[in-house]
């Protein structure tokens, strides 16, 4: 028989899943219907609190996507192009990558427009390539690359493709809900994001903010059953149903975790609880001899990445479960040419969570022999 | 601010979501990080304990897909099928047409064999149709039609299909931990199941058991990214870990119920509680004035579909509403010619339950003014 352990959870510094609240995970001792009046109007509640999330006005919607944010992403690439469409993506990291495999799987004509992961991608190339290639009919780009943490200017792109006449795609998912987004300002037709990123939320499902005029427009596109995001949509709208059975429990808690967002102060007080944590981090590790990948400037709130430090005896396994025996995870890096590893920002932790996992980072760097005069220049 | 009811849930008599225990629901009162030891090793024994579910040998697998039952499903079908294979779907209710469909969007050469809702697809019909056409690769059938609540002969199919050396999909969503099932009796190369049915967690993800050297031979196959089955299975088998973010908490939720499912003595007991609320639901029903839509012997012990009683005061949508209103939630129908509704046996519920709702549409009949003597013929 399993049963609850009687130890605490380890605190996540991870880009997700994420720690959460206890009430948020509560949430889920219930066994609803997926046709129940009850969990329709929660649906439609989560729906409407999405949209104004985004600042969207009326003109626009969410759709909610069962599977994890790729499956969100991959929803609306397979679903929104048409067989004629041609997709441009600005890359400058893993998940830039992954919006191209995913066109390329499904035959959709595609080019990337490449960057270092530690640059953002330049608003003047995309101005150029938009204006070379009229067959262009959408952009892509990942607001916080999460390979690296850095932030991409989403509304600059926006206001070029827009200038340009084509759909923009905005993978926000682990921005949104801790980044102030005004979908209309940005000029974004779709906003991808995840129920486990800043809204904190279990893992579970995706959502798409949509323009209705843009999502209407798509007919006959997808390319899948499971992933097509206007028949979502439409099951939504026709009567609060999802087309197929839906994580109820994991929308229950999601449900939760928005009311919390609010209660907390919404997006700018989630923002100041996360800036505060990167603060706390950056400025422990830097104390502590580690050395952040991104230029201050380009380094957002919701992770960051630091170097591995130049010492022998530093090994990031072992590093890693060290510090997850004292209750602390940390992620490994997914850059493509520098050693480095991850700490997130993000979830239900706050100043003295952080201060703990300094504490532990500290600790099992003379745990490990590493002096930090040694690490220093 | 939300927060939990103070009323009982209601009784779920439905294909699912269902009702759920009390215990599996507190499984999700943590938050484990996606790669942490504790976690890899409760994937590892979920993967484990399913396969010996289907009494499989070291021969199969189990692959953990994220989302709907429909998600795995396609899931399969757009993963193992080669570009020139051809699939036969034996169909005889909405779940066969559905696989049909998404044939069709994957551009998969299908045939379907259509039976009536009523009746088990023929097998001679299946040999006749693999000695005709040998382009056919691969078949498919649903084991329980969750539309009539019909039991087809998988053995039986199973035998057929493998003299003929095709590949044998299975779609036993609604019967896996209720029906026992020899993956190598039946000569399944793929069976798709979900978490929120007969092994009682909690809806999010559904499962693949495969044969490994078929699903080792799909390499290049897949159409999708998010539901490509052999690569899931490949990261799965290389560290233990998800491609993407995996639903943690309902894995863990899935966890206990296949403890409790053990504790309850297996698959052998559940199908003997389930049967038992399937018979005293029938007894009940026809002691009301109701009809079965299927003849016994065709009937499983999953889900029944009864007709609505020709009786003009009789009105599905009141009559559903007010059963619900007094926390008892049956289900529509799915029939493409008849109005029937459906009922429910599985899910975490028994007798006494299966009694309350037997008292209950008593009570609802006569609320609405209909007399049992009006509608027995």
């Amino acid at each position: 028989m399993s049963s609850l352990p009687t130890w605490k959870d380890k605190a996540l510094f991870t880009p997700g899943p994420l720690s959460t609240s206890a009430s948020v995970k509560q949430a889920m001792l219930r066994d609803l219907g997926s046709r129940d009046v009850e969990f329709i109007e929660i649906v439609k509640e989560v729906r409407r609190r999405l949209v104004a999330l985004g600042q969207g006005s009326a003109d626009y919607t969410a759709v909610l996507m069962p599977g994890s944010g790729t499956f969100g992403i991959e929803a609306v690439l397979s679903s929104v192009i048409p067989a004629d469409g041609k997709l441009l993506i600005l890359i400058n990291g893993a998940y830039g990558n992954r919006m191209f495999k995913i066109a390329n799987i499904h035959n959709i004509s595609v080019i990337g427009l490449n960057f270092p992961e530690n640059i953002q991608p330049d608003a003047e190339d995309l101005d150029a390539a938009l204006s070379d290639d009229p067959a262009i009919s959408h952009v892509a780009v990942v607001h916080c690359e999460t390979t690296t943490g850095i932030i991409n200017p989403i509304e600059k792109y926006g206001e070029i493709v827009k200038k340009h006449n084509r759909i923009y795609i905005v993978d926000a998912m682990s921005s949104f809900g801790a980044y102030p987004i005004d979908l209309e300002t940005c000029g974004i037709d779709y906003l991808i994001s995840s129920a486990n990123k800043c809204i904190e939320g279990v893992p579970g499902f995706s959502f798409v903010l949509a323009l209705k005029t843009a999502l209407a427009a798509t007919r006959g596109f997808a390319r899948t059953l499971s992933l097509d995001l206007l028949a979502q949509w439409e099951g939504l709208e026709s009567d609060g149903q999802f087309r197929f059975t839906p994580p109820t429990h994991v929308i229950l808690a999601f449900h939760q975790a928005m009311h919390e967002l609010q209660d907390e102060g919404g997006i700018l007080a989630r923002a100041a609880r996360y800036r505060q944590n990167y603060e706390i981090t950056l400025d422990g590790m830097q104390k502590l001899g580690f050395k952040a990948y991104l230029k201050p400037e380009d380094q957002g709130y919701i992770i960051t990445s630091f170097y591995y430090p130049e010492h022998p005896k530093f090994d990031f396994r072992e590093f890693y479960e060290r510090l997850s025996d004292m209750g602390q995870v940390i992620y490994p890096g997914k850059l493509s040419h520098a050693n480095c590893f991850r700490i997130g920002h993000v979830g239900r932790l706050g100043s003295a969570d952080v201060r703990a996992l300094m504490a532990a980072v500290s600790a099992t760097l003379a745990d490990m022999g590493i002096k930090i005069e040694d690490i220093k220049e």
